[in-house]
């Protein structure tokens, strides 16, 4: 921990996906709950590991203009909806699509979240920093039990992560200088961008969040502010 | 209670300043210690209620287009220094008056509150709907421990009550329906607005939150959705 860059910290705000929740399992006994109530087969793992991969892509034809803003909730729908026909679903109605969307409100956190969380609000801002719309943290929040201070969505400032519009925005809402915030996430992409806008980074690995071959984000690839283990070891490196 | 109106409420949003916290008793007491502290004598409660009488005013001002858009924080500030000369106090520092405008940020909840949110929480998503800025929103619910599911400031949509796009910013933003948001509030032209616009309604009398001679919003003004002696009470009839 550089102790001259992490003092001046008032807030600190996390990625979602992946960081704080572990979406991929989640989502797999959702949709395995789902097919056996409803008596279909498919391979849920490989569908949601298909749904996570147009994640990506179909920001990006927000942030490049391709399409007009839309929230993530219909991004999550429309890439849902496209790959139903390749796992044989293309029999589900618009109410089970609309239930299996919002399975992305009903994400079960990491275990050192909660505690952590807790340690770290007594002393700083928390809040989430997510491509999540804010109904969707809202919910998330409360189904996770998630003790955050303030909520930001990216609708508030209608841009996905990594424009800086995102980063800049939390800040001037809560009235700091990027200097007074830190940015927690499990991905350097995303931090990468925060630190170039003079935000505060903390790196923590989460070397299952796509499954037990990951090879992505498993190491810390710049001298981020502090690198934890887990959100617990973020809390207590903070001096919370 | 109409049972069909309130029935299909999924978020419960406040007004704040007299709503939830007493704003004239905290400052007073803040006021009166800063000048013990400061050596300082005025007549505190008179400074106060001459400062909340340029709260309308100043946000009239913003609403009309007569100055550009700024946040309560900096009205705040703007008020308490043209009364400074009034009172005897133009020695203050800007230091000074930094610290007397972040007193808004430090206000004591009324007692029916903290209970009354907390019930109403295990049903419905809750939180502000007032004019300070979310900055301020999110101070003042760690100073006072209001324990919000989501925290909504006029910053975000550049409005201040009884602009609709407040009101329906926060429908907008929670993904809801106008009939499935209710504003809770003790005064009776913000309910008013919100129920133009479709928004359920839930008055709680503050008969003292301008002193011991208040004489308005001491009664309902109309046949708002549910009227409640305070937020314990509303969660009651809310079922919560």
């Amino acid at each position: 921990m550089e102790e001259s860059a992490a003092s001046s910290v008032k807030a600190v705000v996390f990625d979602v996906f992946g960081t704080l929740v572990d979406w991929r399992t989640s989502l797999v006994a959702q949709l395995r709950g789902f097919g056996q109530e409803k008596g279909l087969q498919a391979d849920w793992t490989a569908l949601v590991d298909a749904w996570r991969s147009r994640y990506q892509p179909s920001l990006d034809k927000v942030r490049t203009g391709f399409i007009p803003w839309c929230v993530l909730d219909e991004l999550h729908r429309a890439s849902l909806f496209s790959l139903l026909p390749d796992f044989g679903l293309s029999a589900l109605t618009d109410q089970d699509i609309d239930f299996l969307v919002r399975g992305w409100h009903r994400l079960n956190p990491w275990p050192d979240v909660v505690p952590g969380l807790k340690k770290l609000r007594q002393r700083y801002i928390v809040g989430p920093l997510s491509n999540g719309n804010l109904s969707l943290m809202v919910n998330l929040a409360k189904f996770a039990r998630l003790p955050w201070d303030v909520v930001f969505g990216s609708d508030l400032f209608r841009h996905y992560k990594p424009d800086s519009e995102t980063y800049l925005g939390v800040c001037d809402l809560l009235r700091l200088q990027p200097g007074q915030v830190m940015l927690g996430a499990a991905h350097n992409y995303d931090l990468r961008a925060a630190d170039a806008l003079g935000l505060r980074t903390a790196f923590l690995p989460r070397p299952s969040e796509f499954g037990p071959n990951q090879t992505t984000d498993l190491q810390p690839e710049s001298a981020w502010t502090i690198v934890a283990k887990d959100i617990e070891d973020l809390a207590i490196q903070m001096g919370a």
